[in-house]
């Protein structure tokens, strides 16, 4: 083709926070949400897509840190100028399927979702612009059976990826009480510092009780010199939440029943009963408690938990996470909390946002890549590693064809096969097969053509082959490790190979 | 939660060229999609996955119409003031990757990726702004055996996924010849026109001469009232073309031998041997058809055709496309062309544009949609049917936590279950089964709860119960539809149940 204008050499790189997968852990991954889908689909939720880009204002905006700049989510405008977002969540696009097609939905709708969500955030150690999640919601259902089907869902499925009884807890709490206490202590009503208390407050095992109280105050600079602006209360307001936080807080004892969790809120927030929202709180979790245990889920798998708040805003009852309680190491030895790896809880709301109907509704996101993350350095990944395709090598080049005949023979037989593309000779050709983990390679020089045979060459046997001393044994293995067949023989042959080293 | 400032109620829809999946449909795709990646797997490509975000100096600019507003790529800026693009096909972010990481990838590089794209144009039937591609590309590779090996991979792909031979046909041509014709016969070298020429001959089958001869010369505006800028030949250069075209057209016998492409050229095109382009263009195209032929492809399956070109400018030699040719009629039983469901070429400029050094390509790219699309209309689409959940009625709202028992045990026994989460009555609870369609349907009332036993409603006998007219077998049909269960055998029968209707 005719030459292009020469343009200057654009730079091969990523933008930050994004990344490449590798096979090995695509195969990993895909194993991991096949296995997440099976439970799924046994709880009867149906699969759904929605593209990848929405309307900005059908989106909407929920995402916690929302003062920073670009506010959190990819826009761009549109031809006709109208703004569109690429989602951050699985939830938005939902409530705007639900609003676009109320009409002709089944109701309840049990639907699951998975794909790739963007965040226009600052990236840092496992936090990316873009990643995956797996979500299951309940749309049109107010019980809080839905809500304790969901924990169980989640409990479920963390046991299906093989992780067992007191490896994780489902924790779970109600946002009913947590504004009830808010109201209580008299935190200023607004929406907006509500939200931004409710944040801080979720902050607290990461940021500790200085940080926390910058955010609950006048706002707090990070390691890297970025200002979040806080909720803006006064000192006494802080004061109070701290007092409050004695239940908020871990230092509870377990099982943590509501008759408990009861008992400190009458002693430790000083408001007046009855407090409707308190009240109808408490009695949620009773039932949530009662279903599940029912159901046969202990408290080491579904407990209710003071300290649970999440940071999205449009929650307006129970509120879960699932958290791997499995002591976890580093690859340095260093133990390691992964944080919660499954979340949700109820947003009676989100639908209404469209129709001004409210819509109940209630669901869960499973953290894709920190579970993963979890499971491989719980040593509990399925499904990585997958047999390297048998090589046959170009020993001369005029004979590509008869090397691609021998490829597709062994393709039509089911074998994973692959003939050299390159240009190099042997020497590169071998360390080639090496690199791409295959189990054996096939040669065919002009000898062997001109016997009507191939040589097989077991890379396997072959690697081990120099640390046996013993000379007779040496011989043995060596022919072992490569042999001539018949070219009649080369499908049965290769399969041999391949059934020594079949993991 | 405190009252939220009222914002005016955004319209819940999507923006154009946008779709949601429904369950169905999903399933197809994934089956579908499982079959590619066994296929792709089976010649030893490997899979990769890049974000959907690049920097859009890295993508680079290479799809077709691209003098429309937005130049067919979503873009928007980083913090940083740097532009970012959607992916708008695999290949390019694969360039990207190819750069980055050379040294430390095995050569040839043999992957596969799998993912939806983006491409900001007008959409129109069948035509979408974010679709799904299956790319396989060998990179490294100069031996045109690799572009043999990308058209069986074809072929194999399309019977894998259950077309027979005759179906579907693998059409190979190579731009060098192309290029050496239009060389030949005088057409301005310089590369924008050489591409809008090579663009508007790739559209003769749909626009027509009339309209390819507009695009030619000064442009074309469409039925929409848009106007695509032409390449601006004379009415010497078009005429030129046509005569040229005889070749290019379709109207040549099969099959077609690379002697008959070269007696063709020799007749219509005034040139003076030998033109070092098509004289290796054709060379090429004989190793591809010796090296198919030899691994036991037909011309029924891969034949050599003048008349393709691809829309794509970094293409640098063989072109490929797979065609469905098996009669397909839509909906309304009338006859359809479904274009081609399998593309590619190779693309020996890519990786060169970042790092100077040419780099030799070539890959394959299905259309996941389109060619579900015929797989449907054909009559072929598997995976798209699951069995509806078992659900458990809710009798009596004080007994969730019985009923929630219930689904579970099913669920813990593999059973798809689900617990009636609405707040209607029986009737509507029934629908919702229906609707859901659920096999059988569990009830438990006082009554049955008393005896320690539930009712199994089995639907589908249920639904025939009307059809039948003589009274015995009605009874005898309506005891086998609807009967009580010990609450301990309810597992047990239930999957007698399913067992009845399994497909």
């Amino acid at each position: 083709m005719t030459k292009k204008e020469e343009l200057p050499r654009p730079e091969a790189r990523l933008p930050k926070g994004l990344q490449d997968t590798s096979a090995p852990e695509i195969r990993a991954t895909e194993a991991m949400l096949g296995t997440i889908k099976q439970v799924f689909e046994r709880y009867g939720f149906e699969p759904l897509d929605t593209p990848a880009i929405e309307y900005t204002d059908a989106l909407g905006k929920f995402l916690p840190d929302q003062d920073r700049p670009n506010e959190g989510v990819f826009s761009f405008q549109d031809d006709d100028e109208q703004w569109l977002s690429l989602r951050y969540d699985l939830t938005a696009p939902l409530a705007r399927y639900v609003a676009e097609n109320y009409q002709t939905l089944p109701k309840p709708l049990r639907r699951y979702q998975v794909g790739p969500v963007w965040r226009n955030e600052k990236p840092g150690p496992g936090r990316f612009r873009q990643f995956m999640q797996f979500d299951a919601d309940t749309v049109g259902a107010a019980s809080v059976a839905a809500d304790a089907e969901l924990c169980m869902l989640a409990a479920d499925t963390l046991e299906a990826l093989g992780f067992e009884r007191g490896d994780y807890v489902v924790r779970v709490n109600n946002r009913k009480i947590l504004d009830g206490v808010l109201d209580a202590i008299g935190i200023e009503s607004s929406f907006k510092t509500r939200l931004s208390v409710l944040r801080a407050i979720d902050k607290l095992e990461r940021l500790g009780i200085d940080g926390v109280g910058q955010l609950l105050g006048a706002g707090r600079k990070d390691e890297s010199g970025d200002f979040t602006r806080g909720a803006g209360l006064g000192e006494e307001s802080i004061e109070r939440i701290w007092r409050a936080y004695r239940f908020f807080g871990r230092d509870w004892k377990k099982p943590f029943s509501v008759g408990v969790y009861q008992r400190y809120l009458r002693k430790f927030v000083p408001f007046e009963y009855p407090s409707e929202s308190i009240d109808q709180g408490l009695e949620e979790l009773q039932d949530i408690r009662r279903l599940v245990r029912a159901a046969g889920y202990g408290p080491d798998q579904i407990c209710i938990d003071p300290s649970v708040v999440r940071g999205l805003e449009y929650y307006t009852g129970p509120v879960f996470e699932a958290e791997l309680t499995a002591p976890i190491k580093d690859k340095r030895g260093q133990e390691i909390r992964l944080g919660s790896v499954v979340s949700g809880g109820r947003y009676d709301g989100l639908v209404e946002r469209f129709t001004g109907e409210k819509v109940p509704a209630t669901g869960i996101s499973v953290g894709v890549s920190r579970l993963l993350f979890g499971l491989q350095l719980l040593g509990k990944v399925k499904g990585d590693a997958v047999q390297g395709p048998v090589v046959v090598l170009v020993f001369d080049k005029e004979r590509m064809a008869d090397y691609q005949k021998m490829v597709q023979e062994l393709r039509n037989a089911g074998i994973r096969a692959e003939l050299y593309l390159g240009s190099s000779g042997m020497k590169v050709q071998m360390k080639y097969a090496d690199r791409r983990g295959a189990p054996c390679v096939i040669i065919q020089g002009g000898d062997e053509k001109e016997k009507g045979e191939v040589q097989i060459k077991d890379l396997v046997l072959g690697a081990g082959l120099t640390a046996i001393e013993d000379r007779e044994e040496y011989l043995a293995k060596q022919a072992e490790a490569q042999f001539p067949v018949k070219e009649a023989d080369l499908v049965k042959e290769v399969r041999r190979v391949l059934d020594r080293h079949k993991s």
